[in-house]
């Protein structure tokens, strides 16, 4: 069977990729993460010059397949659909992993209820920034954070009820005059998840969607109060999407284009022009710099 | 309407009782816990002479109250049957606090399925030593620690497949070797919490019951390791065992005096007479000296 040609667009630039390093990526090895591009040729049967292709791609102009499937979830390609002309780009941010994590997440985990009270770190990110807009058409009163000003003022313009800049406020005060907490979702750890262990409700959820405190450290941030799963019987959920995709998929699709054209879920993007540009992105985002989806437009023209 | 005398029969020495010392039990104030105690005379409409009550009392040799109720599960009253004639002693461990621990639990959380792998932390204490053979007539193989070549002893008594003792051979050696697991029992935090995440299979629950490793340290023992519950898409759930209590107390009752009269399910008992003797009794508990369910009997006669 033969194979297609794909021209790299767009890659997602995620806080996570940061962990791979020295681990997954070794030194002088290709990075990878997800991407979409555009098929310029194929002898592949179920494959066609002009379709746009998501799936993990190494970090080059061009790629080389041989068929769609993978070993993993995250390994398979998929044949995307635009039917509402919406940026490509947004294919790998609130149509794509970050949309995905935020959705799948909240649906499986977050056993949310009209009225409770949802805390989303990193607010202002690619995914929390779609978690806390499912959070208020689900009726819950949402408080977030950030790290600037700048992103403090994006969290008020998505709806968040309690906004808040983690630099100069101190979560624990917040958390304890707005909560107690139903649910929070972490994409932090260290202090943020200890100060929202000790505002949690009684049958409070926690997703642990991320840890960027701890990629740096060597060391995570260790945890020093987890006796408060007992105390108030909270549970913690680890979220790791592709787990989740044959669940939600489908459902995601249909839902997630229709309210992202109808303006009904925004999404803010941070685009870098140029593969030569990726180490200074993801240092950029480690650093917490970007506001809005990170992501490399490959070249300068689609 | 009137009161009722309670004699106090047994109380239940559990590990949790030294992390209320100074925060729920103030320096020269009554302690109390789950017990056992006989009617003697009563003026209550519902309670009649020689009813035998469960519930939580204070650590005295009478009582007196004035209703069954109570604000919370853990403070209501029961009047408790024994149609198996089973020494009265087994309603504080098997049969009481410590089998609902484990059978309420194991119930809700576990998720077991035959063939799994389950390690339980403190398998010789009353409630890992419950969980064991749950988890056995479940079809599960079952990895245990304990701290004595006795303790050891009596994990294999009760069919443990692989029983160590932790003080002479590491977590971490045994886990990577007979796991990876798909269910933790934690007893104890700390050290064996962060072996287990780090040997957990993929979709693994890890039920948090007690965290004795941290509670004699001032500050619980830190968890560096949480960022595994994304990458195995682990579950971590807080196990408070009275939130339970309306969902399977019925069921409990049913199944759990039987399996213990027939004598399918065991149990060991280390009981103390006297409650002078509760100080001591509660130091060797945390010193792990106690084999078997700690009980403080009240009077040397029943």
């Amino acid at each position: 069977m033969g194979g297609f040609l794909i021209k790299s667009l767009y890659f997602s630039i995620d806080p996570s990729l940061r962990s791979r390093l020295g681990l997954v990526f070794q030194e002088g090895e290709t990075i990878f993460n997800w991407g979409i591009g555009v098929v310029l040729r194929s002898e592949h049967p179920e494959v066609k010059f002009g379709d746009r292709i998501e799936g993990v791609f190494n970090f080059e102009e061009y790629t080389i397949r041989y068929g769609m499937k993978g070993d993993t979830a995250a390994q398979c390609l998929t044949r995307v659909e635009n039917r509402h002309k919406l940026p490509w780009s947004v294919f790998v941010g609130a149509i794509g992993i970050s949309g995905k994590t935020a959705y799948y997440g909240w649906k499986e985990f977050s056993h949310a209820k009209a009225g409770e009270v949802v805390y989303v770190s990193t607010g202002a990110g690619a995914v929390g920034s779609i978690v806390i807009q499912l959070a208020k058409r689900d009726g819950l009163k949402v408080i977030a954070s950030a790290g600037s000003e700048e992103k403090v003022k994006l969290l008020k313009d998505i709806g968040v009820d309690v906004a808040f800049n983690y630099k100069t406020t101190k979560t624990s005060d917040v958390l304890q005059k707005e909560g107690p907490i139903d649910i929070y979702w972490d994409n932090v750890g260290g202090e943020m998840l200890e100060s929202s262990l000790d505002a949690s409700s009684n049958g409070a959820r926690i997703i642990i969607c991320g840890a960027i405190s701890g990629y740096n450290s060597g060391n995570a941030q260790p945890i020093r109060n987890l006796v408060q799963l007992i105390y108030k019987s909270i549970t913690l959920y680890g979220l790791y999407v592709y787990e989740y995709d044959h669940k939600y998929r489908e459902e995601f699709y249909q839902v997630m284009p229709d309210l992202i054209a109808k303006g009904e879920i925004k999404y803010a993007e941070d685009v870098t022009i140029g593969l030569e540009k990726v180490g200074e992105t993801i240092l950029a985002q480690q650093k917490g710099l970007n506001t809005g989806k990170s992501i490399i437009k490959v070249t300068e023209t689609e």
